[in-house]
């Protein structure tokens, strides 16, 4: 390892309502559910105990203040969870936010860390 | 707790070089070590055992392929810790570019998610 392999970053978004509310956690459970129409399929795509995924998911409908999931029984998909239009909106909302943050962080870091930045590989 | 209360946001910056390199809990190590010329302070300042705030520094400099801290021993200050001019550069651009990147998601964040924004409080 040598101070001419590149420095890489990673950016962790995380939003507060009463309390933590929205996180990559529970986007990426949201996500899973969304194509699974279901929290316990979402829970074990991730490694997660059906319980947690279930924590997770009451936590920040209670910091938020909405429901994320609304569970359908029967009909013609028998049954599962569905997301709610709020959970929607959120989930676009902070994927909409951190990809547009991780756009900017690439090229703020390339100016500042890359080859050619500010912090490494200057002419002394 | 309601959904019009606001929603704010925190980003956790974190680099990586061989394995996680730089991140607020380094940085604000430094920063201590800096002002007070000792590692051990900075650890007190922090509620850190002085063995943990020295196995950060050790795999932070180890990740990073430099020295971050020059211990001086007697002269006319007692000797003690002073940031490498490596742990400088880091240190300055880590900040500079979490407090750019702060900047810039302040502005968007407000876009999506405050008042006004796509999210919340819009007419249906």
């Amino acid at each position: 390892m040598s101070a001419q392999d590149p420095i890489t970053f990673t950016l962790f978004v995380r939003l507060f309502r009463d309390g933590k509310c929205f996180g990559p956690g529970i986007a990426e459970l949201l996500t899973r559910v969304d194509r699974t129409r279901s929290l316990r399929s979402a829970a074990m795509e991730m490694n997660l105990a059906y319980s947690k995924a279930w924590r997770i998911m009451k936590e920040s409908e209670q910091a938020l203040g909405f429901a994320l999931l609304n569970s359908q029984t029967g009909g013609v998909h028998g049954g599962g969870a569905v997301l709610t239009e709020e959970a929607r909106a959120m989930l676009e909302g902070y994927e909409g936010f951190v990809a547009e943050l991780n756009a900017f962080a690439d090229e703020a870091f390339e100016r500042r860390f890359g080859i050619g930045g500010s912090l490494f590989l200057k002419e002394k």
